[in-house]
């Protein structure tokens, strides 16, 4: 299990202190934070629990949001920037947003159209955070979401659009996060994610369950459970020289229910037999 | 309203008949049918009704689902090609199919996860009935389909893939449909459909609801209910040389229970102030 991260949402009933005594207790190398959970166990506090566990901070969800071109935002990420700096993560995870206006889940009469405009604002904070982030030595991992959620999470929607956006940076400055649920469908993503090399900052699986579920954000399942062919693009990762941690990260509404030393368990058994053989 | 046609599961409880009298009650040039509602009207009675009333068929919808390889799946092809060729639809709308195994809409224990497999067959499948559909003088129009859709409808996900898909064809024999639901997400839209051309068959339009409803088919809407800019892309499909109709294709459980009068009445509206301007 030497390269098994769990994200903390896949346990997400569990604290910092409860997910980091999991991994402990499971033999989990890793762990993936969320900026929110980690407020309300403290920093400091997270920065000794993971230290005194040995684990690694595969990453730290997230920082983005950045289309509606305010400054609030751009401070905001500083903040995301300085915790993930604090935390020694390997990335800050960016979703990037949706279109501005557009609230997930939720009827957004006053969305803003303009998805170019979205897509180039995005860029434009990139070039102001990405000086900043250099500088406390955090690596920016620009995240392409599912085409689903392109208008109310992140107009970012393809790997090769990532790399686009991450090419006028250094690759330890600006990475990418590949998300088997994200990318699956790609026909080009094995060809991109050849391409990105370096640029890999994070490989992330979960599986794409069928049907998706009414909530489509929580259609995301254990490896196994759904659509998604591992193999593939787990081969192509390793090809193009990625040897950091593997995040399993799954928003799953049954998952959240279950007791998580048992999905735990799960994710483990399915890791060894679907990711690392 | 000369280059409105009106697909008819945009009016769905309107039987061929009905949807004839509405096109000619609203002025509508043409329309795009169904193959279960042709066969139901009866095939013959369909042209006269069609020809009677001075409409064009801008397509019929569909051939396609041709992922899991079976001579059945061909046969039922060659029938959509004939039956276009009777109407003289200006294209057989082709849907690919999704993962074999997996049902729409329903829990699919047995997928077969093979996705680069399925796409191979697809066009395996194509290079079979492109000489058939020649011969009959009828044109097949790719279909890319959002990637939400992969999993069950089809494995052709972007109007990138589309076009390598009918690279191999003549432009007149296999086209592509540009769907505005399908593509308005993707980063490389307004490249591909200047790549497109000639090959352009079919320009769709209907709006990305947000939220989606829990059936993520029912999530097109009428134009200027939902997400998208229509502009950029009508204009694009416009430079790529398309002269043709457009047609409007909804599936909208709140559409479908509505007077189809008055969903006609606003497409219509709504196509001059968003499409036609």
């Amino acid at each position: 299990m030497s390269r098994l991260s769990l994200n903390q949402w896949t346990t997400r009933r569990w604290s910092v202190a409860e997910a980091v005594e999991g991994c402990v207790r499971h033999g989990v190398g890793a762990i993936g934070l969320w900026r929110q959970d980690v407020a309300a166990q403290g920093l400091d506090e997270t920065v000794k629990l993971v230290a005194d566990a040995g684990l690694r901070v595969s990453s730290l969800c997230r920082g983005g949001f950045l289309t509606s071109g305010d400054r609030e935002a751009l401070d905001d990420n500083r903040r995301a920037i300085d915790e993930a700096a604090t935390l020694g993560a390997a990335c800050l995870v960016m979703v990037v947003g949706g279109l501005p206006g557009v609230t997930p889940g939720e009827p957004s009469p006053a969305v803003d159209r303009d998805l170019a405009g979205a897509r180039e604002r995005v860029a434009g904070a990139l070039a102001e955070l990405v000086p900043y982030a250099a500088e406390r030595g955090v690596r920016l991992a620009l995240e392409p979401l599912h085409p689903m959620y392109c208008a109310d999470r992140a107009v970012l929607s393809t790997l090769g659009q990532a790399l686009d956006l991450a090419e006028p940076y250094p690759a330890e400055r600006v990475g990418v996060v590949v998300d088997t649920f994200h990318v699956w469908w790609d026909p080009q993503v094995l060809a991109q994610i050849a391409r990105a090399g370096d640029r890999i900052a994070s490989y992330q699986v979960c599986d794409h369950l069928h049907p998706l579920p009414a909530d489509v954000l929580l259609g995301r399942g254990v490896m196994g459970d759904g659509v998604i062919d591992f193999a593939p693009l787990t081969r192509a990762v390793a090809e193009a020289g990625y040897t950091g941690d593997i995040e399993v990260e799954i928003f799953n509404a049954d998952v959240w229910a279950a007791d998580p030393d048992e999905v735990l368990a799960r994710v483990k058994a399915r890791f060894a037999e679907l990711i690392e053989r």
